[in-house]
């Protein structure tokens, strides 16, 4: 079961983190209200409060033996020491009960107040506070000594294995000067300036009233004993009394370390100016408080900690609304805008208007951030990220080496794959637009060119000269809309047309992946009990042999295979030793090789399924987060791996992949250079514009949608996008590619994505509850380069690759077409399909639109499917281009069937639709401000990178 | 992330409504504390409050057109309407702002309050509380023609596709008479006697100052258009008022509904005399609430139900405490005794100290039933629970047939299986003291079986004579055991012993199955490209044959198998056809049959990874729960079914399991009756004592665990159980099967459950969010007498059961294996060893234990199983019961190493420790009602059926 917020979508860890930093993390929500501080980040975030460490210290043991122990303690959440155990509890959403806060408020309301109190240690303070009460000196000091008396914490060691032993409570001792030696990790994770705020609660029996104190301290001080770890005290809160019914100290206590911990009240609080101010902020506390009633729902249970912080600015505006008269929407939307913003054309699909307009606009933005460029990349974690995107780009390498080879039947194969990702990688890291982008070959474009392949073939023409033709048209129609400026087009590309275009491919890679393996199975028959004859032996034509009795015997014509064999030399040698031996091998089983079929079949299941297992080891709780994170990121190699390691261990003769022995093409006999004619006819370079036109839509698309989704605003990257720039560098690796007779390359979206997921600049501290801040993407053309550069040198690794079984690397590519096909809305909604009403997940477009619309929805987009594939499947498959961009059109359509509302939820809307809705029901957060809607706003998150658009 | 409540364990579904029920679903807490009513249930409750149904009707769009509608609904928990979507929400936890309740009450305390109104239709209760108001009677005919209009309910069609089209709303006519037409499926899910309760808020611009107004009906009157569901209504709120700003008489009418909604409000309100107590309910029901911090929590997140509710018990008793001045733990204790009854001994466990003193009681007991014990199985649902079983039965003869055969190289087979599971099972069933009992071949006595016939074989004995004395001594010690009251040590039987003795036989079945599976592929060899020499050819020995050639030759001494074939006549047959057609097949690779191997490792995995993934469908959410089930419970029917037609697809020659073709023993040349001594020396049938006596301890932990298991109170058994009987049956049967040589049957758990599971007795009535009411277990003798006489017929079927590949059910044995490993929280424990600190489950035992023991003791249970291990790989395997023994023993030296709670928490305690822990903490209810603890109750779920004992 999940809870809200903690949606059945999945986000790139890198999205959740920039939304847990959008809201902001209830650090502070103070006055960075007024302007769109879009940019402001963890680090510049000058005037914020500081992170509260809020202790509760409790009296126990009276009257026999008093002691104060620390009993939980709360960052962003609470954590309970779990005395028996002696560890900290699982950080969870604290709950209170009504009466606490109450008697928290009114003894608070007859209690000392001191605000902006000067005192400069414990002692002072506790004076202080002591002197306004109405105590015997006796008591007094009792009293006195008692506050002083250094409290027992729990201090939770670092590491895999938390406190040996049963020493689990230590003493932070006075006397010891060595404070270091026992230094809390705790402080560690807490960012620079976090302050502390210290609650003393308890039962004291020799005091005949309650004593209630609440403290600020104009400067910090740190209060030694006071608090576990090591930080100037702000607040300081004591809540003693004598033993009452109903009363509890603790829960009073509790009550009192959870306000401090909200963000408003902590807000206030530092800036009150009197009781007045402090009894205040609790009232508004209390008002904002959620209830859940007894009977349904257990105070005890412990509620974890939701994915994303509930905005802080939704309560300053309604504060501020009362204060100004502001209505709710004007002052939702003023605070929310920047959430969504991403609705909004980026400034680098504004269209300038002239020719090549935007392409010079692109090369302005980027040439200044030139040199940074390379400075920028100066940080260790540069490293990682080379290691971790090269063995992604070297597996993507030998993957879709292997499809091509497999494709064009050896006109290309694994070594151009490697140069060709080598070259046109390093060239775009150079000069791109975007050079965060991994260049790579691409689902959409390998079964374009398997289609090519198909169609020069069948018409007996010279392929890579035709392709040639082909690369040179691309590349001039690519010129062509980087002129006309067409990549603002890209708008019209909503999620209908994009989920269309990745199931079509995933279904394509399936199919391949299966009917490959199928084939496989055919070229290695198993033989049957029934079968007719079985069994070879090697022939040795002896003086009296007589070979022609052999193959004028077929078996065809009768069951029982039985000939004179007269004098000859015959024995049993396998096939190969006996022509190595100079016989002939003869009988109906000697070209069978037994075992194959079935054992291709078990490395193609066990590599898909440990791809997929090893994928799905980043959501266990096993092991340490890195050891999951890599066999997550490194699935597809670890799953290679063990499938060679298998095959090379039975040393059957499995098929493998075909790698030249030495550096030159795959295809035998020619050069680098591709001939520009070959055995074609000269008319076919003019005929290859028609080709060439469908291919420049799907490149078009493949590269659009994916620069797209690189440069969403959630990623906040400093130094712009460059569509246009991007699209030329394209265009221009498009004609060297053709010229060499190498792969044709554009962006691959989830290698690009993990390439700047390994760039996150993050904030160091990270509370316990909390998601790490997200500062930023280190962005620069470096790593990049690098990786392109080792990949180059691994060419010269192209014999080992001769070990990879292909049963192994079809189990891959069927993992990469069901895991982009399963990561795509429309299979969220084709299951709802089968789902039971009642089990059906709390999506907010189920919340918005009538099921039987969604199943329109998903039956329409099904049907389209459909369509693509029956198309796909006739001779004129190579036309499929124009047919995924016909979806567009029937995007279009889908207007006269659905209002533009559903369209909003269903899919997003196209640029003329939004005249169509009204103002204020126009984006997310204008539905959300509307009266007696209740939809969180937690569901309302950008959206995040969802489709693995490349298959890759 | 889950919940607390939601916990990690794995719970039979029978156990977790059990619960469900116990904690009474808070459908009346009232005055069901006094006495300890375990017994009590849905049916015969006769002093619970009904069930209220919640309706809240919202005025909306005013000035224009002003209309009733319906926007939420109350039972358990809150149901939102979709109004965009036209669908309710889940079910969920209701949230309520704090103002919400605050203005609730203020607006009560000035409204008109009406108890016990005595109105007869609508229209007499809307007259009585507008002659209240003072208002202008051109706006009392206003108000009045306004509350009498007919509100839009949004009813939801049954059946698996709700509200087609966008006719969602249906007004709910008048002038129609046939409301039966589009009755309510809601209506089918209250359980009789439901009451109705409207709640109609809005914002009335007309009206000077708020309406409040709270009527409680006499005598619940059906106010016919109020509600979607056709009740009598007992209560009526109205909150109008003019539109103010911060006044959401939205929110207040939810905060109404929740109210109601709450079981101790509710419990007050219907008892309440005036406005005071109306308010002091209002009051007390604040101070109960669970607040959630705003700046942790969201308050529009919607949270999931819970799987159980908080106990009401709780609440009532502070209130009684209040009263009487009752401690808060004995008056918890009162309440919440019966919750965790089973650490009491069940009255059957109790020492007579007669010679077969416990067996005369359990005869006794057991007679006066006997007739309703056939009476009581008439009902359907008893067909098809006799469906279920007879499946999962037939499996299991099936399968464990095939293990024996495996085990005792056919001395005992398939049809032993049937024929001893039929005649021991329906033997039983007519005379078990707990007849729900299904008898089965378990894991223990199987592993047993096949160390006693490694032992015979290697010592060259006459098996089954040897057997038979070995089962007569078994009987002989059993009978010892019934006469001496023995089954009363069953309570030293801690988890401990219980997780050894389950995870030692988990893992033989691992290692045997995959052990097995080795065997059978080094039995059908793969051949490699280095073999030395391959093919085959059939000779017929001709006029000039010399067949000795071929002997003389072997290939071991020459790499090439080079023989002068001379003058003879060969062929290509394949060897069956060639050993036909009367020749000799020749060659080293006519033994061996291709594929066989790899095609044994698919169907082994196939139904190894099908019987789990089966088993797993039950938690998706696709699919009816009723598909989702069955899949599930048949999943290992399911998985042999798939290999079986896979298997028959291909039509290899797998070894597939051996079934006599007739009707006879399996061992060739036996009869039916063991004869008593065959080959053996007459000193073995005293001698065979000595294995006896290993066996009857094996079948005594076996057979007692498993009816402790069965007869735990959470099942409410009212007939009984019989421990001592059931071990007499099992020792008269040991003594039956011997002598027949068919194999031993115990008791076996997870059947047994899945018995008693489908013979639950549930209410009918399940309202949305609400686990079904568990009402008791159809106790009788007949379905499990008809299962086994249909497993003998099934014997017929014999000649198919050929078909079945020995690898899938290999594949079975390792899923059972695995799956009864899984099952132990020993492997939880195993876990937390990998485990991050901060990512382990919220569990009981990691509260109160410090990590460092919990490892401890984990360390010295894995040692103890590496003991057994070791000891079960040496010839000495068969002393391994005595070994499983010795566990007890370690068991009770762990005193020394942790304190009694520590065992408390990690374990469960043996007789005497109860002694050696203060009396309060001597169990967790004591614990929980402890001061200052603030688990939850929830999490002390009783101790589920979580071990699979039997492995079967």
């Amino acid at each position: 079961m999940k809870l809200p917020g903690q949606e059945e979508f999945e986000h790139s860890s890198a999205h959740e983190n920039v939304l847990a930093e959008e809201l902001d993390s209830g650090l502070g929500p103070g006055p960075s209200l007024g302007g769109p501080s879009d940019t402001d980040n963890g680090e510049s975030g000058v005037s914020k409060d500081p992170l509260l460490f809020i202790q509760l210290n409790e009296l126990l043991g009276w009257p026999q033996a008093l002691e104060w122990r620390e009993t939980g303690r709360w960052m962003l959440f609470e954590e309970k020491l779990e005395v028996d155990a002696g560890r900290w509890s699982a950080p969870h959403v604290p709950t209170l009960a009504l009466p606490s806060l109450q008697n928290l408020r009114s003894l608070l309301a007859e209690g000392i107040v001191l605000l902006d109190c000067q005192a400069q240690s414990l002692l002072e303070l506790v004076e202080q506070v002591i002197s306004g009460e109405s105590l015997s000196p006796e008591l007094r000091g009792q009293l006195q000594a008692l506050l002083l008396q250094r409290p027992q914490h729990h201090i939770q060691t670092a590491g895999f294995r938390p406190c040996r032993g049963p020493k689990a409570f230590r003493n932070a001792s006075f006397d010891e000067d060595t404070p270091v030696k026992h230094q809390n990790p705790l402080k560690q994770k807490l960012p620079p300036g976090a302050e502390a705020a210290a609650v003393l609660a308890g039962e004291l029996g020799f005091l005949a009233q309650p004593l209630g104190a609440f403290v600020r301290l104009r400067n910090p001080v740190v209060l030694e004993p006071l608090t576990e770890v090591i930080l100037p005290s702000r607040f300081f809160c004591l809540l003693l009394g004598p033993p009452t019914l109903g009363r509890s100290y603790h829960e009073m206590g509790r009550a009192a370390a959870v306000l401090l911990s909200d963000p408003q009240f902590q807000w206030s609080v530092r800036r009150a100016n009197n009781l007045h101010d402090l009894l205040a902020a609790l009232d508004a506390f209390l008002q904002e408080v959620t209830t859940l009633p007894p009977g349904r729902w257990d105070r005890t249970a412990r509620i974890p900690p939701p994915k994303c912080l509930p905005s802080q600015r939704k309560r300053l505006c309604s504060e501020l609304q009362e204060v100004t008269g502001l209505s709710r929407g004007s002052a939702a939307q003023a605070g929310d805008r920047h959430h969504h913003g991403q609705h909004a054309p980026s400034p680098e699909l504004q269209r300038t208007g002239r020719l090549f307009g935007g392409l010079v606009q692109d090369v302005r933005r980027k040439a200044c951030w030139y040199p940074s460029d390379f400075l920028d990349a100066l940080h260790p974690q540069c490293f990682s990220a080379v290691l971790y995107i090269y063995l992604a780009t070297v597996t993507n390498a030998i993957t879709f080496g292997g499809l091509l080879g497999d494709a064009t039947e050896g006109a290309q194969g694994v070594l151009e794959s490697f140069l060709g990702t080598a070259v046109a990688g390093a060239a775009f890291c150079l000069m791109a637009g975007q050079p965060l982008t991994i260049l790579s070959s691409t689902g959409p474009v390998l079964v374009f060119e398997r289609l090519l392949f198909s169609f020069s073939r069948d018409h007996s023409l010279d392929y890579l000269p035709f392709r040639l033709w082909v690369g040179i048209w691309v590349a001039t129609f690519c010129l062509v809309l980087v002129a006309t400026e067409a990549s603002l087009l890209v708008r019209y590309f909503t999620r209908f047309t994009e989920e269309g275009f990745c199931a079509l491919i995933s279904l394509i890679f399936i199919y391949d992946a299966v009917g490959k393996m199928l084939n496989l199975i055919r070229a290695y028959p198993i033989q049957r009990p029934g079968s007719p004859a079985q069994g070879c032996f090697c022939q040795f034509s002896g003086p009296g042999g007589n070979v022609s009795e052999w193959t004028s015997t077929k078996h065809k014509d009768t069951d029982v295979l039985s000939v004179h064999l007269g004098l000859v030399n015959a024995s049993l040698l396998s096939p190969p030793e006996c022509i190595r031996q100079g016989g002939y091998p003869r009988g109906p089983s000697c070209h069978t090789v037994p075992d194959i079929a079935f054992f291709s079949l078990l490395l193609f299941f066990t590599s898909f399924l440990c791809a997929m297992a090893f994928k799905h080891v980043k959501n266990s709780r096993l092991l340490p987060s890195v050891v999951r994170k890599a066999f997550s990121d490194f699935s597809s190699v670890l799953a290679i791996l063990l499938g060679c390691g298998l095959d090379a261990f039975l040393g059957l003769a499995t098929p493998k992949l075909l790698v030249p022995t030495e550096f030159k093409p795959t295809l035998p006999g020619r050069g680098w250079l591709v001939s520009p004619f070959g055995a074609n006819p000269w008319w076919l370079s003019v005929a290859a514009a028609l080709p060439a036109l469908l291919l420049s839509i799907l490149i078009f698309m493949d590269q659009q949608i994916t620069a797209v989704i690189l440069n969403r605003a959630e990623y906040r990257l400093q130094k712009g996008a460059g569509f246009h720039l991007d699209l030329f560098c394209v265009a221009v690796l498009m004609l060297l590619t053709s010229a060499l007779g190498l792969p044709w390359y554009v962006s691959a979206t989830v290698i690009s994505l993990a390439h700047m997921d390994s760039l996150r600049r993050e904030g160091r501290a990270c509370v316990p509850g909390e998601a790490p801040h997200f500062l930023g993407i280190r962005e620069q053309r470096l790593t990049g380069l690098v990786v392109f550069i080792l990949t180059g040198v691994s060419i010269f690794l192209a014999p080992v690759l001769k070990f990879i079984p292909m049963p192994v690397l079809y189990g891959i590519f069927l993992y990469m077409g069901v895991a982009a096909l399963s990561s795509i809305q429309f299979m969220k909604r084709m299951q709802l399909l089968l789902m039971p009403t009642k089990h059906q997940p709390d999506m907010l477009l189920l919340r918005h639109v009538p099921l039987s619309r969604v199943h329109l929805f998903t039956a329409i987009q099904l049907a389209c499917l459909g369509l693509l594939w029956i198309i796909k499947s006739t001779p004129a498959a190579i036309i499929f281009p124009l047919m995924l961009l016909g979806l567009v059109g029937v995007r279009k359509a889908l207007e006269w069937v659905f209002s533009p509302l559903e369209l909003l939820w269903l899919d997003e809307l196209m640029p003329e639709e939004e005249k169509n809705i009204p103002e204020s029901g126009l984006e997310p957060e204008h539905l959300f401000s509307r009266d007696g809607n209740e939809d969180s706003e937690l569901m309302y998150q950008p959206k995040t990178p969802e489709i693995n658009i490349s298959v890759n």
